[in-house]
């Protein structure tokens, strides 16, 4: 499968990934010995080719549940693609190895909106998730074979389409002697418990509620799009947070729906902030940012408590994404949690920002095995499934030579 | 490749489509003896899977270059995909096979939006294509590997991503002594030249223009909806053409475009019915009708004359699509195009009506086995690819054991 020397003992694959928050794409080189939970991964380089705040403006205007037309959408799926297509090629020469030689990408695509709540349609009741970047243009544009749409397969089997990240924590950190907690703090958050008895059907994960996603839209807001986020948490730590303000977002009623949960960035969005904002007397800039930084850390740490340590006894938060560099919201965790060891995910093999990067260069791996990348605990779904589309590149129908030599 | 058993003598593949019209969903099981422009194809069975009224207002509601939404197109993408699936499987039990005996489905999807024109973004310059029908949710509920998005390939290597009904045109339709047209009246009309002289790269094909789009679409507003085409003809055939209409239809830019080139439905749309008719005095139904049908009539008639007999001098017509059951257009193009022979395409092996069903399950075909199936003098792609992205259904994984048994 996967054309010529998809056996050899170790392979190279790419992994593409554009988060919610639109920042650029993250472009991780992988090397991958052994398949499965047994895996050895291997971060060979990495690098983020941050969007122009042109492409930035694209994309946002596509995001959410009534935003987007088919021109639109049509466009940017090809643009995007192409985008992703040349992340890739230029990590392959910041690595200085031919394309040729990578074995498979695995690619996210930019997500415009995730539906996993169930609709009824006639006959049929469905969800859905959207991430434009055509896997085409990316297979013509490399030569190389992309697996993509990883979200969709798991909503197949009833399953919500995230958290996928399960999958790699499970491989990454999973310890016999000692249960974790992985917390990614993107646009969303979500946490994963890894039961040190467990084996990956032990897993589970869930979105505690807003990672980095409303700090950033306030934090736009008030810089009038000069900036777009709380660098090292300096406004957060500048102010003060507003209780009244804090225990209304707290009233959000994500937060007391119970595991497996996902959430899309669109319902902690503009909408809510405006919801919010507009009910109480307004705050100043530092005010407003400390009080959502606190709501951030506040949901998650809740979340922890109520849905994670509840089940599970854990020692250790493993943290990573965005919000790991922001120390308004780790010294935030720390004295919300004292009980917890927190480690930045920098301390392990995989550096924080490239971990959703290699994560989808480990599901493309995943799926180009046969094997199932999504962890129904985590996700919801009835079943493992293998996820994605493939779409071929030059080495895709290659003759398998070695194959032949061996059989002659 | 694709898993056990693809390298048999003999495949069995389903193809899924469904066309601009959304009159609902075509689903052919096809037999395939070989491979490329030598297969020997043979249908099975066959089914028209009808959209109920209102799943066809929930997809004309999404058609267009600005339709749409996010949140309408992922439902959608899901909903259409279930549908697809249902089609696949009712099919087979009409046919008495079990799913698990199919090889392989090529499935095109619905188109909501088609758009081969290049457009500037910063960086790229990009076009696109966007039909839904989840491939995640076909492979899963019938276990069977799906090949979609046949489309965005062609266009990634500078096509238009149609027609794609020139590469099923060589391999039915090709003769030796003697050089033919083809000729499919859907939603769009268009033509395919195989000249006797030539392979495959000596296949040309391109739009026309309207095929029954128009005249649909006026019946539609006629009779309040109640009616969606004009059965037999008898609307067209009791009204009077108005020569002055027709002449303003004629002056349609698309028809003096040289080939290659392909039409969006939109463009012979809503819009383009509207500013005719409202520059001029109004007609009545019938009236309205026979003018249509005249137009679709001419502007393949001129089309012919012009861009192909100019450069191929061909004796036979092979007539498809829902236009080659309408009297009024078929008298119009015997009329209009004296010496040529009209042949109805039932005439050969493939009725006209599963011709585009089965063009799926034989792109998918070719894709699988590694060869391209697309026409690069039809779409005006630089080169032949494979097309489409490959969804895992049960049997891609499976162990070859046959190959197993050969080598121990």
């Amino acid at each position: 499968m996967f054309g010529r020397n998809w056996d050899k003992k170790e392979r190279i694959l790419i992994g593409l990934m554009s988060g919610t928050s639109c920042d650029g794409i993250d472009a991780a080189l992988v090397r991958i010995n052994g398949s499965g939970a047994d895996s050895a991964i291997k971060l060979e380089a990495f690098q983020e080719l941050n969007f122009s705040s042109s492409v930035q403006k694209l994309i946002k205007e596509c995001q959410g549940p009534e935003a987007g037309s088919n021109r639109k959408l049509t466009l940017l799926d090809s643009y995007i693609g192409e985008l992703f297509a040349h992340a890739a090629l230029a990590l392959c020469k910041k690595a200085g190895i031919e394309p040729a030689t990578v074995d498979l990408i695995g690619s996210h695509g930019q997500t415009l909106y995730h539906h996993p709540r169930i609709e009824k349609f006639p006959g049929f009741s469905v969800n859905g998730t959207l991430q434009v970047g055509n896997p085409a243009l990316i297979a013509e544009r490399t030569g190389i074979t992309v697996v993509s749409d990883f979200r969709s397969r798991d909503m197949a089997v009833g399953g919500q389409g995230a958290p996928l990240a399960a999958y790699l924590d499970y491989v990454l950190y999973h310890n016999v002697s000692r249960s974790r907690l992985v917390l990614n703090i993107g646009g969303i958050a979500n946490v994963t418990v890894l039961p040190s008895k467990a084996d990956i059907s032990g897993v589970w994960a869930f979105d505690t509620g807003p990672g980095n996603c409303l700090v950033d839209l306030a934090v736009s807001r008030i810089s009038g799009g000069k900036k777009t986020y709380d660098r090292d948490g300096v406004m957060a730590m500048s102010g003060k947070t507003s209780q009244v303000m804090l225990k209304m977002l707290m009233e959000h009623p994500f937060l007391a729906v119970k595991p497996p949960k996902s959430a899309d960035k669109d319902i902690f969005g503009a909408a809510f902030l405006d919801k919010i904002t507009q009910a109480l007397p307004p705050l100043n800039g530092a005010d407003l940012i400390s009080t959502l930084t606190e709501f951030t850390v506040k949901s998650i740490a809740v979340a922890i408590m109520e849905f994670a340590l509840q089940r599970e006894r854990c020692e250790e938060i493993i943290i990573s994404g965005g919000g790991a560099h922001n120390p308004a919201i780790v010294e935030g965790l720390k004295t919300a949690l004292p009980k917890l060891m927190l480690s930045p995910a920098d301390a392990y093999s995989i550096p924080a920002k490239a971990k959703e990067a290699v994560l989808m260069a480990v599901l493309a791996h995943q799926s180009a095995c046969g094997l199932s990348g999504n962890v129904p605990s985590a996700t919801g779904a009835r079943k493992g499934v293998v996820l994605g589309s493939i779409t071929p590149g030059i080495n895709f129908f290659a003759d398998e030579e070695g194959d032949k030599d061996a059989s002659s």
